[in-house]
Parts: structure tokens; sequence; C-alpha cells
């Protein structure tokens, strides 16, 4: 039985993965949180999945390392500084860094990367999502990931392509852009819809997010997956299969 | 048979006008365009369809009045002194004034209103809609049009609550705000979606134009209804009668 | 502070309708299940919330007549015998009965009623709901709820004009008729749309439930409107104020 | 200048595959309809567009077949047989055979394809199709197709897997079914949603075709990919590049 290692044990996520354990026939290696003992926890655990903080990440990284141990890392908001350190660990130990652990959202990005790189410059990209009124960030960072691989499949980034809050005399559309919207409001889990319109017709892809239980299923899984990998860089992609 | 005459009869809509007629049992009194005698035509009509452009509303309210023959004034793009205009106008005879002739619209704005008015603060409001790539304005004349009209059953105005462009570190959603998106896209015609969101549940309340000849029988449609009527203002609520 | 039995209390809606409560301050007068003494419940409370079984409803209901407390009824499954019933208790008692305690959905068929009425004969009323893998029944007891109301509007019934199941070589769609579709998958609470559609254009209202809580509180503000009413029949449209 | 000759040139479909023609830089060798010489006309084309009906299809492979010139054939309604004779044609000559010849409709089903292999028995599989009034079957031959994209994709058949008509005491839904549901109303030219639901999550993949001129614009690309190509069996997905 797979022995998995939670990092930031006390959080949201944290709390929802040990739930969901069972389910998957894995066990809970431990967890710990702030003032913990990650390195000890690395050498029990198979493979570890991380949804602490940023600040937690270069320590959490280090006990993985030192311990040998795979790890997924599903905190959020990381900087640039952050994927070096994981870049960094890479060579040492098995890294999946995800923005959304849903096995649907990993699903839909691989969509909208198919049909961006088929369809080509006649069909306009837009990215609409909804989520709760206390979301207080916009785009969602899933959205952002949606935005990437619609941009990365056109031969463009999204920080040169992406246009958000249209308002007033915009003229027309820009060819090449992808517009994103971000709609907030009542307890909505996550909403993201990738539209792509030409003349006469539309492609709507779209992906809902019923209950968060999924993220926290998602992570047991990629965990399952990662753990015994060779060291590098891995993706929800692979856990796919697509 | 009622005589329908036709100001700005050269433009997208003076001429789906004309071609949409014979199908309502109704005939062209004629049509004027730049440069045509208004007030000629004004005397001949029983009643006025005007799409032509803001500059030409005044002389076209001048030769309405002095033939007392009611006006339906579907020109967009008006400012504050055109609405005044009307006002005057509508002392001495029948103006209909309107942003949208889509008898769908119509109905649309009357749903949101009850909507708006029952559903109280805990529901959040946001409006998205999407249009062809080379619309050059956003949100859509229509889309304020909705929003005006659930600001108004909030007890409120949309210049007050309107929220256009979420981007960035935006916060929480502050209660009480309408918020308002716009997509851009391939030869979409014309869709709008207004969402009612409280802890839990979600209404959503949409509009699809699939064909622009909707606008052309909705102005005639109202047309017929004001021909006859007195002086005063009237809405295409009352055509649809809700 | 009003105080509330629950008929029905073991069952999931009694069970959430008890979490709900201090959160409408109001509290429960206690609860009964099979086996328990619902007359002397409802001689405790002011008012009662019944989700329990049709075979239990004529008790039930004698309870609350003896006692003279309002009743709100939300069990399902109810045969016309069971309506025969609640109309024989009316008489002495108030009784508000519903399929669906949704102040969402309690509103949306307010709107599909009045969009029914308005819009006339040459708009194509349609209805589709989708719902978890595990709903063994087809449509849903809301779809026909709202399908029921928009027959009523526009003057005929849904056994008369309802179709459900086309397949195969159906001919061209008969005036005046209203589709029935049913989605069934994964965990979906309750997804229903209304679509009204005529040559170019549509209008399509949708509920989402996102959240089973919505009908233990909607039954909470239901009874909490119907304690110390006159006897009557009463609807969810009076608590919503529609 | 390619040049395209036109079997069933007075349909809707064959004139609006001329009209459209120029845009391509594309040019019309010839239309026949009944009554005409197909043979002479498939002398002259480099390449044929079928849209005619299936009584004329043996002729006209015939006459393809004789002058060695690829044939698109987008004749719908074709039985076995009609199989039969268009695969003993590709010995000789190219021939692309579809049931949609939407670019957007082409990429669909390849998504579908991917979407229903990679996530497993565990996501319960719905398809749901819109069509103007008039549609006199259903489901619509488009979303035939894309059940079967789904169902082969899950290693069975769309007359296994197939359910249509949901209606009554249906139990729990059975897994590895594909739910096929169809509206009808208006004018709406053609929208097919697949649905993949699972626990807690939901993909939704949907077309929307908002112009008939589409589907004329796809033959014509699908014609023009041909021209020259060696004899077999041709499909959409290939001129898409999927």
């Amino acid at each position: 039985m797979t022995s998995i290692g939670i990092f930031g044990s006390m959080g949201r996520m944290g709390q929802a993965i040990s739930a969901a354990l069972p389910e998957f026939g894995a066990q809970a290696a431990g967890g710990v949180d702030v003032g913990g003992d990650p390195a000890a926890l690395a050498r029990k655990a198979d493979v570890i999945v991380d949804f602490s903080a940023p600040a937690a990440l270069e320590a959490h990284l280090a006990a993985a390392r030192a311990a040998r141990t795979p790890i997924v890392v599903g905190t959020t908001g990381l900087a640039e500084r952050h994927h070096r350190m994981i870049d960094a660990a890479t060579a040492e130990i098995a890294v999946l860094q995800t923005g959304n652990t849903s096995l649907g959202i990993g699903l839909l990005a691989a969509l909208v990367r198919e049909a961006a790189s088929r369809l080509g410059q006649d069909w306009d990209i837009e990215i609409v999502e909804m989520h709760h009124r206390n979301k207080a960030d916009a785009p969602s960072g899933t959205a952002l990931m949606l935005g990437t691989a619609a941009a990365e499949a056109t031969g463009t980034t999204l920080a040169e392509a992406g246009v958000s809050g249209r308002a007033g005399l915009t003229g027309p559309r820009a060819a090449g852009t992808i517009g994103m919207a971000s709609l907030r409001g009542g307890s909505v889990i996550g909403d993201h819809s990738v539209v792509f319109a030409t003349e006469g017709e539309r492609i709507e892809l779209t992906h809902r997010a019923d209950d968060r239980a999924i993220f926290a299923k998602g992570a047991i899984r990629a965990a399952l997956w990662l753990a015994g990998r060779e060291p590098g860089r891995y993706t929800m992609d692979q856990v796919l299969g697509v």
C-alpha cells in the first residue's frame, strides 16, 4: 500500500486528501504543517503531496531531496523563483507541479491545445470563467493555465496575446488575441469555458467543478502515479496519458 | 393596410424592414435617407420607423411632429440631448424609443427586472455577452440595457453598480454590484446572459439572436402597435404586453 | 423564536433542515420519524415541515389538523388521492405543498409562466434537465412542474402537450407541444433549462442547483412564512412574492 | 486554379457551394442535376462534390471512376449498400464520404474521441442536440456520428451503448451507456453538446452552427484537399490534420 506524506496537512486541501485516501487504497504516512518536521515525514513516505504555502516550498523541496522522495506540488501563488527551485530539485527527484489537480481540467487543457493548434488563425479564442463571490483574484489560475495552453498551441504567449476587461470603444477584435473574462457570484466552485469562434460556427469547451473533492482525488491519483518515478519534471497530462 | 414610412431606408435595418413588410400585411409608405424629404414622407405614412443616425434625429422628429405621425426610434448611439428631444416630441406624438427591437430581448429585460426585484441582495448579478469580432464597443448596448433593468429593479443605477473588466487582485466581490463581461469572436450576431448566483444555486437568463431579421420584424411589430396611439412615450414592454 | 416541527426528521432533508435552522434564527420543536408521535409534536410546534413518505401523509395531516398547526408538505411521489387529502385539510389549516423548495426554482417557474404567456404560439417550448446517474425516474419532478407551468400558461396541460423521447422519423415538430428531455450522469444535483425558440431567436431560462442545502433552506423559509397563516392552500410563489 | 464539378448543383448545398467557390480561389467545372451528364462533367473536373440523392450515387460514382476523378460524397441518407459502392470505388479513385462537412464538427468529433478514450468508464457520456422545428428525424445524423465516435473510443458501438428517450421509471443509469437527447424548435441550424460527467465534475464539448454556409465551405475545403490524391477512402479528420 502506497504511503503518502501530506505537507500542509491542516489546510482545506490537506484535510480533503486525508479524507479521500482510503477510497484509493492508499494510506497517510502522516502530515506536517507549520512547525512540523518535513524531513522526517519525507523519509517515511513513498510520495509527498504539498498544498502548503510558497514560503514553505524551499524547505519542503529540501526535505524531499534529502529523502529522495517524489513530490506533487499543488501549492498555488508560486513566483518565478519557486519554479527555479523546482527545476533544481528535478535533477534529484521526481516533481509534478500543477495549478489544478482535477483530472477534468487536465483533459480540458489537452483538448484546448489540440483545438487551438488545428483550427488556425481564422478562429478567435475567448476564455470565460465563473467563481464564487469570495475569490480575490481574476482571471483564475486555471483560466490563465488554459490561456497559456491556447497561446502556446498558436505559437505565442499569453502575456502577448491575452486581453482582459474589454470596456468602451475597443475597436474591432485584434486577430490572434485571446480574450479573458471573469464572472464572480454565489458559491460557484469553478466553471471554465474556452470558446473558439469563426465565421458561421463556434466550439465551446467547458469544465464545471461541482465538488471540491475532485481536487483532492486528482492530487492522490497524481501522487500514486508519481511514486517510484525517476527524477524529472512531470505534468498532469502524463497522469492522464494525454 | 397600415402604411409605414422608413427613415434611414438605405441602411441595413431600413432594407431589412422593407423586405419584411409583406409578411406582416403592411406596406411601405416610402423611404427617405440622407438628402430625402422626411416631412413629405411623414405626411403619407401611418407610422414611421427611424433607423438612421443621431445627427438626423432632430429633423426627423420635427417632420413627425408636423405631420402628427407616430414614430419608432431605433437609431442607436443617442446622447442625453437626443432623449430630451424625444421627451419634447412626446407632448404631440406617440414615440417608442428602444435600443433593441427584438421581442425576445424585450421579454428578457422584463424577466430580468422580475428576477432582480424578487431575489434580493443575497443574489449576485453578472451579465455576459458575446458578439462578432467586428463589434467596436463593449459592453453591447443591449447588455447595458439589461444591466440598467437589473440595477433599477434593485434600487440603484448601472453607473453606480456596474463593474467591468475584472483583472488582477480584485478582492472579494462587493455586494450589490453588477458585473459586465464581453466576449468577441467569429460572426456571432448577439448572445446575452444574465446570471443570478447565490449560495448553492444559480439562475441564468439567456437570449440568442440567430438571425438579424428579428430586429426588423420586431421594429415592424412595434410600428403596427404604435400606429394610431395617443401622444406619449411608449416602450417595447408595452408592445409585448409585459 | 419560531419553533418548527420536523416530520421525517431522520431522512436526508429532515437532517439538513435541522442543521440549517440556527442560521434562520428558528428552533426545532422536535422531530418525528416512523414510530414517533406526530400529534404530540404538532401541538408543540408553530409550524411543521414534512419530508417523510406518501404513506405517512394521512396521519401527518390529521395530527396537524388536530393541533391547528400549519404544515409545509415537501414529500414527493404524491398521488391524486394525496392531493385530495391536502385539499380537505386546507379547510382547517394552512398547507403549502411543493415539489421543490428551492427559491430559485420557485422563481424560475414564475418566469416560465410569464414567458410562455407572453411569447405566444410562434415560440416552441423545450425542457431539458440533467441529474446524477442514480436518479431513477425521468423527467424529474421539477421538470414536470416547469412543464406544467408552461402548459398552463399556454392554455393546455402537460398531459396533452408533453412530448418525451424523440427518436427515429418523428416528422416536423407539432405546434404547441412541449418537448421534455432528460440527461443522466455523474453527481449532478439538478440542472433545468426551459428553451423558447422561434424563427431567428431563442430564450433559455436555466436553474443550476450547486448544493442540496438550498432545498432545506427554502423549506425553512417557507415554514417561517407559513406560521400563523389562515387556513388555505399556499404556494412557493407566495413565499417569493411573485 | 482547381476546377470543381458539382453533382446536385440545383440543391441548397450545390448552390451554396457555387456561391462560395470564388472565396477559395477555385472555379466551377460545371454542375449537373437530375437529367444531366455526370460523365462529361467528371472528365472536365479536377475533383467532384456530390450533394445529390442516394438514388443517384451509383451513377455518380461510375462517372467519377470512368474519369479517374476524386469525389467528395456529402449526400446524406446513405444505406449499407451505398457504403459498399463507395468501398468498391476507392480501389480506383479517392473518395471522401462524410455526414457533416463543417470543419468545427470534424474537430469536435476528434476531441470527443480523445476525451472518451482518456476519461474511462467512471465518466458517463450524454449527447444532446437542438435543431429547427422542421427537422424530421432524431437524433440528428451528426449526433449519431458523435455518438459513434464516443462509442468506438470506449470499445463499444452506438447500437449497443446508445440510449434514447428516457421517460418514466428508468432505474439508475447503466454504466457504459451513451444517452442521446434531441430538442426541436425555432430555426436553430444545429447545436450539439457531448457531456462527460463523473463524481464532482463535468466536461461539455459543444458546437454551434450559426450559418449554413459553413457546410458549403467545408465541402470546398475537402474537395481542394482531395484533388490529386491517390485512390482510397479519406475522412474529414485528414482534411483537418487531426
